[in-house]
């Protein structure tokens, strides 16, 4: 699987960092914002040895057609901006490539117009695209099913100075119906990020809960949505669109 | 829906508290080992005020026909032994009773019974029938299923003189493929009890735990079960087997 | 030791229990709210086989001046509210008696009263009287001077219907100079009791957390607190002031 | 303050990089193994903007004795390995620079000279110099001491391939006369270093732990001890002995 990277920030490169190392995919490019006259490529400024050395391009040194047409890809991976799409998402959906995106947030028409793309190829919006965060905001709704009575709380811990209630929490929130305003946010230190979803009961009580460790976890993700995406048909998908089948499937049964 | 219980020790008690306090349910007759020359009540004898004083039988004061056809039940739940069945499981599946049995551990002659009865009847049996810990133990299976490459730690936390590996424990190792003797038991002062499955990744941490904090969950748990259960077709049933609907609904989708 | 209780609801039953199965103290009264018509004794009503069966007198059976004439006590124990020292604090301290009181908050004049008596006798005042909470506050407030840089949270988790912040995370709070209103409180289910002070460094997170188990853990604290202040002069002291020797002494070194 | 640092090391790298941006510290050298023909400084090694780009010395460029006169300093910080102390132990100890030592494990006789030359100079040695673990350790044995009868377990979570239980797990463990093949050890993903001390008692539950962000900790450990170090008499110390002075100031009472 060819990939392409939008995007070269602190995340960006942290995701880079996990495509150059996995058997899986290859990065053929990344674009940054920025040019890069000495051509230097993604590998040597990871200081990663690869015998696939990912070029970087500006995003102004050539045009979505020319890149496409010298270096195609199945996937295009954005860790931009959210106004990266105006670079690659048109063509990209006319040449039928698969667009995952990480953004964190997008105004109205932006969700509008992936959904429109929808129609012409495979494309993944996950504000959090880690394994560990869908799974327990899955679990964390068949577990409200289940017992719908129980109280529920979301706790985050995130670094000192981080301003507000995270992203995260509040896409949790919002799976779980409680008020965003009601998430206890806890910040400390260099804490990278934890989120817990407490389920009490009468009795007893569960928590399910998530720890990052380093960005690179979205690396992971990416891989993991990458697969499972293009084994989908055209369409607007979540990351937890992804995750559902391996809730559903019988055989966790016995 | 009427239910008799079987078996009036601490934990058997617990659940007839349960059971007088839901009113979904009305606890006909509790069987006892000893007998009852006093004629007191499970209210009585639990301090609890109720207008459905249920009576309770010793063992040998009368024949369980004689008993279910003076005073008929939906369902019988059993918190006795693993001996309990001789009293009434036949009887129970000649009427098309269901039967609800937490017994920790049953001979494999015993299991085969209830799987023959299981034709005639509706049948569950659960050694940990709290919602959460099935909960855990489904929702752990799915993680695994997403992430195979993942480690996967469990550790348990009893109360200082609590002997062996917890049976729970045990139960959710099988179920992840992982020997019991990799279980890390801590033991310390009065812990009621607390199971966590750890699902290590390199850049995150997924944990899944369960903290008890009275017996009163497993009556929790029978109200849920039998609720669940008779909507059932006759059949031998796991407690996972009544949560995963609730996992396969697609209604937790977008 | 023969200790004397003042109050017998919830907790103080709790900590007679404790106090009647120790074998360093002698529970020689208790004094309830209510008469005693029946006679009968804390064994008695907590179903506590002993062969101490400590009395149990209602508040206007006699007065305090008879009570100590016939059952003199080393100690008197209140757990009942705050206007319990008009009872028997001026009597107890005439008497040289300790006063061990539990209650969760007095007035001014109060506070003052007992300061006041400590001229006379020793008095003990701790709003949570249990070891590991109190414990954790000495432990927290020298974290804070060895590292006064360090992010501090406090989080406590209560059962659901809980209604305010808990006075246990106020008393962390106030010792550690936070504003009360910055605590997270969780509410859920039947949550016992936990807290957590949690100091943030750059690279590094301390938690010190206390999970309550039951309200007998007051009484272990009360035996404490008993076989301590005996050992002091007159005055009035805090919980924190009987486990201060224990950080002071040389021997915990290499 | 100016302070040389031997080891280069990932640690070693880390610690640099915590010294080079203190305000009270100036690096004024560093020793690796291997030779530095191209005269980096740690500074641009780091990727660090510094007004202060400390020299980089391989260990054979020159003599300890040349490069203390010539860039004299007044601790020496050891992040090298159990040989380190041949390069410049006793040169350090004739010219009564301080010496903190944060070497994992040395043999006997290491430490028997590290002893010998706390006659002449300030020594300390931590095998693990962070403030939150000796912290712990030293709140761990007060607590034993106020409850000695308190049930202990130590549990440690690291990164899947870490070979063996972990060496602080051990010293704590040394320090509370617990076997130390009864620590529970976790190993799972990426987990970067947790220690848990468990404290059971009947009725409550306390636990004190340590989670580790990253190996930056190392330096703002070596911040502390430098600062306290610079303070004492010449002896021979430990992190704890350090800290000890925290826990006996009579000024948290209150």
């Amino acid at each position: 699987m060819n990939v392409g990277l939008i995007g070269f920030g602190r995340t960006g490169k942290s995701v880079a960092s996990v495509l150059l190392e996995s058997s899986d995919t290859r990065l053929e490019w990344v674009i940054r914002g920025s040019a890069n006259p000495e051509q230097k490529t993604a590998a040597e400024c990871l200081g990663i040895v690869s015998n696939n050395p990912a070029r970087i391009f500006g995003r102004h040194d050539l045009s979505m057609t020319q890149l496409l047409d010298r270096h195609p890809v199945d996937v295009i991976i954005d860790f931009s901006c959210c106004d990266g799409l105006e670079l690659y998402a048109e063509e990209a959906a006319r040449r039928g490539i698969a667009i995952i995106s990480a953004i964190s947030q997008y105004p109205e028409e932006r969700i509008a117009q992936l959904q429109a793309l929808g129609a012409h190829t495979r494309i993944l919006w996950s504000p959090n695209i880690t394994l560990g965060i869908n799974f327990l905001i899955l679990a964390a709704k068949i577990l409200k099913q289940i017992a719908p009575d129980a109280d529920i709380e979301i706790i985050e811990e995130h670094f000192a100075n981080k301003p507000e209630t995270s992203g995260t929490a509040k896409v949790i929130a919002e799976s779980l119906d409680k008020p965003c305003d009601e998430i206890k946010s806890i910040r400390a230190g260099g804490i990278v990020g934890r989120h817990e979803i407490l389920f009490g009961f009468p009795n007893q009580t569960v928590r399910l809960s998530h720890e990052s460790i380093a960005r690179e976890a979205f690396g992971n993700g990416v891989l993991f949505a990458a697969q499972n995406l293009l084994q989908k048909d055209h369409g607007f998908y979540s990351m937890q669109d992804l995750l559902e089948p391996y809730f559903f499937e019988r055989s966790v049964a016995g």
